[in-house]
């Protein structure tokens, strides 16, 4: 990331402050000009842990059907195993031709698909809205993009990178840049979603205001309701600094398993919508 | 409540810093002489978000039965509906002469009921708690009284309303000032309750100092002892700051349904208690 | 604990900065020298909290049997009754010669048992885990040891522990010193664990310099990985510092119930991996 982040800036209209390092862990923040806002796109992915015995434990929350081919490597070299879930009691192991070191993570193998409307792989969620985030980076004037880890499994980076931004540049108001579900509200192809909740709510004169913005923009999008899942606005809304946060993202169909799939009118929207939101929030 | 504060606030025995504004998003913070102890009030309720296909997820967990009546508004104006839980699924919906829009709040209808000795509403969790606090600021001397958000659905304000009192005023000392249960343990008109714990567990130290204050004053009180439950307690014991935190409370029946009932006697007592501790503590 | 500290303090090699009093609440911190790496073991313990009824609520997750022998004191004097599990609804109950006062805490009754390989007792979880850090104090150079409250019940010291420790001190890699289980990948007498991951997983760069120490150092210890369970690690992974933290302790068996038991071969190399980690991280 830092390496490709360093090969683009020179391109992109405005030179960010480029934060990195121990202080971040593993994570990311990119400063342009006179920030209002910023974007939170998570790098870190679902998948497996090697136990014992052959068995596997979850990254995240997994999709798991016996067969899916899994990927990573040990001491002794590169792994290509089949998931196994065993029926009665759901447990999950692997097949593989040795036994693989305990505490290895595995995950899907890539498979990438694309027609002429859709792109389809695992870790769409949320290589596209890193993909996202990056794309915005080459016109943004004014924002701040933070790449985070851990979104998928319990969280922990956000906290403190949400407390530097507050401290230091006094922003507040924050879009999740993340991928989220086709459901029978939210259909694949007629634009990003803006989540009006999940399992947290947030603050309904924030989500107002990006409402009105999308809907002046005429971009298409679509309002999404849901009563449960989450995103890194969790960890902004547990925070002890008073961020406004608004998940803005493509719906993907097959969530979480290795055939994830977004159509391609709801990236182009997602991302045209980012850039409108970042000039007029 | 701000209105309600700045018209009354010329009649109170010390006139408050009023804190509010875009930093303290929808709460408030007043702030009476040289503060040593605060109060948190909720002002936040439960209700009820319209899905799609005249669907509805639960805003914190209120009760749920068929043929309560819900109110809201609409782009297309008021709404005045009826909820419905499927027999075998539970899945919540509404009926109504119309779709309501997507996003839409609704609430209880209100419906209140007075007799010699109780009052009944929806929402007396926490209208009364707010109630109890805005008779606390007639005559508080010294104090902080802080209106919080969020606290019936997965909380979000008091972490950064604790840690900007805690920094700037140093105080540490809280008591939560909500409604709880009529149980087993906590009969109606037998006083306000001071919870020994629910789902947490506060620090016995400072709990045996509310006891014994209590104790001291004569003024009718239970003790209360849980094992599950919660309220803005929670975000104090979660927060990066040292706070001692007790719930003290009057106990209501039918929770979380329109027809909450209270016991006059216990919100009497009530205050007095809160009059005390405030003093004592 | 400060008695003992104070007491033992002169023979040690350091003489150490104690931080401990109303803005520290029943924790304390012991500052070594110019300090890197800070060890946290909980002084707490599960147990129980008397209801109404005869009836008991759980502190943290203690095992259940009818009839383990539970400890405590209230107005009336001492407690020394009998736990009940009732067959069918599993609600926990006492057996004794009287009423106890609501909110008196009990806990298991202390039977100490030693053999020429193990000990035995309850709460060796974490009385082992406090007598490590104890054991470290006599010749810890560099470093810092917290003892915190509230591991087994919903955490609430260690965030505001880590903020001070971080901000003060720069602190920012924390072993957590506890007991973890016996299990099918970790047994008893085959040396310390140290754990890849529990239901949260520590960042990985930070545990393969561990891995690495450990395994130079020559010293027994088993890699441990699990899906589910939890330590004071959670709370530095969910605070608004960078901390970088990883589970280092002898496993036990029984976990629990008043019969842990932990073999002393694993007491022995967990210490010595605390003394070689304290000097190489």
């Amino acid at each position: 990331m830092l390496d490709y982040i360093n090969r683009q800036a020179p391109t992109w209209l405005v030179q960010p402050e480029v934060l990195a390092g121990e202080e971040f862990q593993d994570c990311i923040i990119l400063v342009f000009g006179k920030p209002r806002t910023a974007v939170f796109a998570h790098i870190d992915s679902i998948g497996f842990t090697v136990r014992y015995g052959r068995q596997l434990v979850r990254i995240g929350g997994p999709d798991t059907e016996t067969g899916y081919r899994l990927v990573g490597e040990d001491s002794q070299g590169a792994i290509d195993c089949t998931l196994t879930v065993d029926d009665e009691t759901g447990a999950l192991g692997y097949e593989f031709s040795r036994d693989i070191e305990r505490g290895t993570t595995l995950t899907f193998a890539c498979d990438f698909r694309e027609t002429e409307t859709t792109v389809q792989s695992c870790y769409l969620d949320n290589r596209l809205g890193v993909w996202n985030a990056l794309q915005l980076c080459e016109t943004l004037q004014d924002g701040i993009v933070v790449f985070s880890c851990y979104e998928e499994h319990g969280g922990g980076t956000v906290k403190f990178l949400a407390k530097y931004i507050h401290e230091r540049f006094a922003v507040r108001q924050a879009l999740v840049c993340d991928i989220t579900w086709v459901t029978e509200g939210v259909h694949a192809g007629q634009g990003c979603a803006i989540s009006l909740r999940d399992s947290l709510i947030p603050r309904r004169s924030y989500v107002e205001r990006i409402r009105q913005i999308a809907k002046k923009s005429g971009i298409p999008h679509q309002l999404e309701v849901e009563g449960s899942g989450g995103s890194d606005g969790k960890e902004l809304q547990h925070g002890a600094q008073p961020w406004d946060w608004c998940f803005v993202g493509a719906p993907e169909d097959h969530v979480h398993t290795p055939h994830e799939q977004v159509h391609k009118a709801d990236i182009d929207s997602m991302l045209r919508l980012y850039q409108v939101l970042m000039r007029e929030l």
